[in-house]
C-alpha cells in the first residue's frame, strides 16, 4: 500500500515547509497510515471511505497534533502516546474521527460532492455510509487505544460526543430563524472547535510538562476551530459558487441559520420573521443571501471571526519558542487566509 | 436521576439471582449510569435516545462482563479497569456500543417499532437518529477511556471495527441468494459474536491473571454470540409473529439471506435461484417461509446453533470453580431458550 501524496493548499504546505523537519515526515506518516487502516477495512470501505480519505483536505487537525508535540518537547523518560508511531497515530485518529462526520453529514444532507468527488452516499447508497462512517468512528478509537494513554483517549472522544451533540443541536434548531447567537456558538464550539481543541491536546499531553500546555494550546486551537466554522459559514452565504464549488444559501435552503443570518437580523427586521422553508429552491435561497449582504452582516461576521482567531492568539503560552510561536500564528492566519 | 427498572426474562434474572451479590449490585449500577450518561446529553438525545436504553433488553453483554469478573478475581493490587465502579463503566461502554448499533440499524431498516417502542428514526426523523448513534458511539469510548485500560480499550474498539464490518458486508450481500455458509457465518461473527467477545474480556482484563482467562473466555462468549445471531435469524423465519412482535420473512423483504435460506436452498434448488426483491411484500416473504420450514432447514439451522453452544462450553477453563462454570453454563442455555 503506497501513500497518498495529497495536494495541499499552499498556505498549509508553507507552514509545514517551515517546521521542524518531523513535522513534514509525521505529515507523511499520516497520509501512509490512513491508507493503510482504510486498506484493511472490509472491501466496500476500501473502496468508498479511501475516496473519502484520499480526496483529503488541509489536515489542519494532524498538523495542530504535530506543533504541539513539538511545542511540548520529548519526554525523558518516554510517555505513553509519545513518540514517533505514536504521535501519528494520534493524528490519524483525529482525522478519522473527522472524516466519519462528513461521511454521515453527507447521509444528512444528501450531498452528492465533496471535494469535488462523489461522496459515499453517491457512490454507495446510505446503509453503506452509514457504516462507513460507523466503521471510521470504531477505526479512530482503535488506533488511538494502540497508544495506551487515557488522558488522550479521553480528549478524542470527549471531543467525539461534542462533535455528535453539536450535530444533534443544529438538527434541532433547523428553521429556527430567530436562533439566539449564543446558542448558535455553542453548536460551532461543539460541533468543530473541540476536535480542534483536541487536536491540540493529544500533541501536547506526548510532551514532558503535558498539562499546562495541554490547556493552554488547546485554547489557542478551540479559538482557531471557531473561527473556522464562522468563516466557513460566511463563505456559503458570500460565494463565491465558482471558489466554494456549490451554490450560495446551502445551509439556509438546509434550515440551518448560521452567522451571516443572525447578525442580518438585526438590521432588517423582516428577517427576523422569514420562513426557511420558503425559500423555493437555490434561486430563492441566493436572493436571500444578496439580501443578508446588503445589511453588512457578512463584514460584521467577518470582523466577529478574526476577533475570535485575535483572542485564540492571545492563548499561546509566553514560555513558546518564537519560531514555534510563529508557526501557531501562521495556522491560524491560514484559516482566515483560506476565505479573504 | 433515579435508576430504571429493567424488566428482564426470567432465565436472565435467574442467573443474576444465583450469582455472587456484587453482579445484582453492579447490574443495578449499569442501569443507573446508563441513565446517567443520557441525561448529562443534549436534549434531544435524552427523551430519544433514553427511551432506547430503558426499552432495554436482557442485558447480556453486561452480565457477560460482571461474570468474567468474578471468574478473574479482584487483583491485588488492583489494576486499571478493576474494581467496581470501572466494571460497571466497562459494561455501559458495551452496551452503549449495542445500543448506538442498534439506532443505526433502525435509520437502515427504516423500523418503527423495537421492543415495543417507537425507534429513534420514527420519532425524531433521520437526521436525529443517525446523529444520536454517533453519540451513542462516542459517549462508550469516553466511558471506558475513565478506566485508564489499553487494553479494555482495545477490546472494545476492535470489536466496535468488527461490528461496523459486519454490517457493511451485510449491505454488501444484500439479496446476494448465492452467499456462501462461510461468509454468512463471518458476518455473524463480525456483527454480533465480537462484542459478546470483548465483553467477557472486558471483565477478565480487570482480574489478577487476565490474559489467559481472557482468551477463553472470550472464545466461550463469542460462541454464544454467534448462536445467539444463528437463532435470532431462524426466529425470523420461525415466527410465531405473537412472539417476535413481526412478521415472518422481515430479513428475507430486506434482502437479508440468512441460515435457514442458506440450508433450505441445499433441499429445494429452486430456493437458490430465487430473487428476494420478486417477494411482493410481507405475503409473499410468509410464504417463501413456509417454503423453507418445509425442507427441514429450521431445524438443521437449530442444530447449527447448538453444536455452536456446545462448543462454546468447551472453551470454558478447567480451573473455573464448579459454581461459577455453571453461570456460564446458564448464560449459554439462557440464550437458546429465549428461542425454545
Amino acid at each position: 500500500m503506497t501513500a497518498v501524496t495529497v495536494p495541499r493548499p499552499g498556505e498549509v504546505q508553507a507552514i509545514i515547509d517551515r517546521s521542524p523537519p518531523a513535522v513534514a515526515r509525521r505529515m507523511a506518516g499520516v497520509e501512509t497510515r490512513l491508507t493503510e487502516v482504510m486498506g484493511q477495512a472490509a472491501g466496500p470501505l476500501s473502496v468508498h471511505a479511501s475516496s473519502m480519505i484520499e480526496a483529503g483536505g488541509k489536515r489542519l487537525r494532524p498538523l495542530l497534533v504535530f506543533l504541539a508535540a513539538e511545542a511540548a518537547g520529548e519526554p525523558d523518560p518516554p510517555s505513553p502516546g509519545a513518540g514517533e508511531a505514536a504521535l501519528v497515530r494520534a493524528a490519524v485518529s483525529v482525522e478519522l474521527v473527522h472524516s466519519a462526520t462528513l461521511v454521515h453529514d453527507d447521509v444528512l444532507d444528501a450531498a452528492d460532492l465533496r471535494r469535488g468527488r462523489p461522496t459515499v452516499v453517491a457512490a454507495a447508497g446510505r446503509p453503506m455510509a452509514i457504516a462507513a462512517g460507523d466503521l471510521l468512528f470504531s477505526r479512530a478509537f482503535a488506533e488511538l487505544a494502540r497508544n495506551d494513554s487515557g488522558a488522550q483517549l479521553r480528549a478524542l472522544s470527549d471531543a467525539s460526543s461534542a462533535l455528535a451533540e453539536g450535530e444533534l443541536l443544529q438538527r434541532e434548531d433547523a428553521y429556527a430563524t430567530a436562533v439566539p447567537l449564543r446558542r448558535y456558538l455553542h453548536r460551532c464550539e461543539l460541533k468543530t472547535a473541540r476536535l480542534f481543541a483536541a487536536a491540540a491536546r493529544l500533541g501536547a499531553l506526548a510532551g514532558a510538562s503535558p498539562n499546562a500546555l495541554a490547556d493552554a494550546l488547546g485554547s489557542f486551537a478551540q479559538g482557531v476551530g471557531l473561527a473556522f466554522q464562522l468563516l466557513d459559514d460566511i463563505l456559503d452565504v458570500s460565494g463565491p459558487a465558482a471558489r466554494t464549488g456549490k451554490r450560495r444559501g446551502t445551509d439556509l435552503l438546509d434550515g440551518t441559520v448560521t452567522l451571516p443570518l443572525i447578525l442580518a437580523r438585526e438590521h432588517d427586521e423582516a428577517l427576523a420573521g422569514i420562513d426557511l422553508r420558503t425559500l423555493g429552491g437555490p434561486g430563492g435561497a441566493e436572493e436571500l443571501c444578496d439580501r443578508i449582504a446588503a445589511t453588512g452582516a457578512l463584514v460584521e461576521a467577518r470582523t466577529h471571526a478574526l476577533r475570535i482567531i485575535d483572542e485564540a492568539k492571545g492563548h499561546l503560552p509566553a514560555r513558546l519558542a518564537p519560531q514555534t510561536r510563529r508557526l501557531f500564528e501562521q495556522v491560524a492566519d491560514a484559516v482566515v487566509d483560506r476565505y479573504s
